[in-house]
């Protein structure tokens, strides 16, 4: 099975890199752009074949490792 | 309108944050991880109203700035 995992900032919490790529499509003319938010795309090749085991292994992943859950949510798809 | 932007390398690029990805999440116990890639999600707020000249701005955005296209792939999807 393959996971699509989303992890981004919580609302609140200041993303000083999608201000960065804000003022700078700001300098290159964009000026309709009014926020900017970056995060962060992983793309997992499993070998689970069972849907609901691949998104339980993949949200202890989350915690464990790929999102500080502090500051940050994430969503989980999984495809086949 | 708002953006979402998924940028990904190309099929083909070496990925050596999504190794370390892989192989730190093999010496947390999650051996059934068959391949790992990561890649960049920034979500963008536009004052643009129109979804296809919406649609354009953020192409060349991506062009510009957002993804580096000798490498990644980008894609790029309108909601309101």
């Amino acid at each position: 099975m393959k996971a699509k995992v989303h992890v981004t900032l919580k609302n609140g919490v200041l993303d000083p890199q999608g201000k960065a790529v804000q003022h700078t499509l700001a300098s290159l003319g964009f000026d309709g752009v009014d926020n900017v938010r970056q995060g962060k795309y992983i793309e997992l090749d499993l070998l689970e074949t069972d849907a609901d085991k691949a998104r339980a292994q993949v949200d202890a992943m989350c915690r464990q490792l790929l999102a500080n859950t502090v500051i940050e949510n994430y969503s989980i798809e999984i495809t086949d």
